[in-house]
């Protein structure tokens, strides 16, 4: 039986400390429900802070790397899928996760949103931004759940 | 000296009528303005509309199709690119054009936009959402433009 | 009526005196039966002598870009799409093209002839490495064609 | 310290006997050694063959599918990566393997062993086509190495 494989995405130099703060938690939860990580790879923002937190619960973390090579790669990422295909990986982190959670906002992670809308994917989000709450429900309707903890997220999950 | 390459991002059975009388004059005023059309080339919604509008005036269309073979391209398609990648060829739709117009929203669209404001172009918004473009304008600051009629659009590009 | 779509790969740095002076007569011939050529696009090697053959034909050129941007691009490429893959784009060259010329021979050519047979094109081989002839014969079958000149090439598009 | 992995690729419907033996025996070899297998993740040929040989020794197995959803998945594969891109995977499989295994030979598997050339990446060839092995080293030079057995393969990894 597989392990259900939980994407996070979220941004990376521009995420807010709440956005680390919730990913590093999201990453401890989890691993803690023996599920796999799956995130964008990179060593900075949500997805390094997501990536450690899984890890220091000994979970197993997948990276779908937009570059060519190792560079920028988290050092808390198991397995690194190299795609060098820049944000067109985007689309296989979506197809690639079970669920997904937008943990924080940005351009990257908003395309990630809308492909998992287009896939069929349930989304969870995850952050204080009222308005773009309000316009993903309206584009995504009920693919888009929202929650206000990291708690409510992975109840949401299960 | 290489045409402009203008590209029309726009839903396709979810598309209102508006957006594909706005679509079919987008294609006009490109083919007049002598720029190339790409599009995501399907035979459906403002993709369709667009290309026809463009070939009414003897423009020239490029299509960048998701699927992998011709199913389901549109006739008035005159270069079509096959990707056979799904949604990830979202990412070559905006990096292969100079200047993006959404026409309409839908979650393929709100991808395409979302891509382009991480790859830094400039794109034009033509619907009748006012939280869209709220929330837009907010996530892609000044690379996000909005106007009202096709006109406005083409006097946009240039 | 669309146009025929031919694609022709070949060495980028690598590329023989011989596989250029063949690539500019291709490009030449390619131009004058009035198809689309379709490259990887970039400024060297085949794709170069091939784009620059057809451009002195007022031909129509497309290029297949691997890169995020306009770097490296051929200035004979009339339509540049930007996939920002790498070599990823190799299939995209492969799909988009009606048939398909190897002109010389490299890593990344070998993988779009490959590439090819898997996808069901007919691959026209013009180098003269008899190896790689047997070679390929033997794994493409009826899906790889031999000329030995640039007008033989052509009579077998036609 | 992360895993090395191992990527083999292979024939799917295509495979000889010879190949699925060996496969399978490469699969229990790579878990024996604590390597992580990656594999085009199909239920078919060499990809279910080794997948299965590598669970028979609780070995971790990464499956990057080029469908858009689990079909076809093999069932040995723990982390199956969704890219829904065809062929344009090959190359994803190339860059994130350390070193890469064919067993055997086809259209695909020749592509993967090209752009692993292209890629710098060691590729160890288990075949028993004396033409593919005196054609590909003459491609890629130090790139190919050439093995006998699947035993053999391993010290080479090592």
């Amino acid at each position: 039986m597989r392990k259900k494989i939980v994407g996070v995405m979220g941004p990376g130099k521009k995420a807010t400390k709440e956005d680390l703060v919730n990913a590093e938690k999201l990453g401890k939860l989890i691993a803690e429900n023996d599920w796999v990580l799956l995130t964008g790879g990179k060593n900075i923002g949500v997805m390094e802070a997501v990536n450690k937190g899984a890890k220091s619960n000994k979970g197993m973390t997948v990276g779908i790397s937009s570059s060519k090579n190792n560079d920028g790669l988290s050092k808390y990422v198991d397995i690194p899928i190299i795609t060098g295909m820049g944000s067109a990986r985007n689309n296989i982190n979506v197809l690639s996760s079970d669920v997904i959670i937008a943990c924080g906002l940005g351009p990257g992670t908003l395309s990630e949103i809308a492909l998992g809308i287009k896939a069929g994917r349930k989304i969870i989000l995850l952050n204080d931004n009222q308005k773009s709450k309000d316009f993903l429900k309206e584009v995504g309707g009920d693919n888009i759940l929202i929650a206000n903890t990291p708690e409510e997220v992975i109840n949401l999950v299960k």
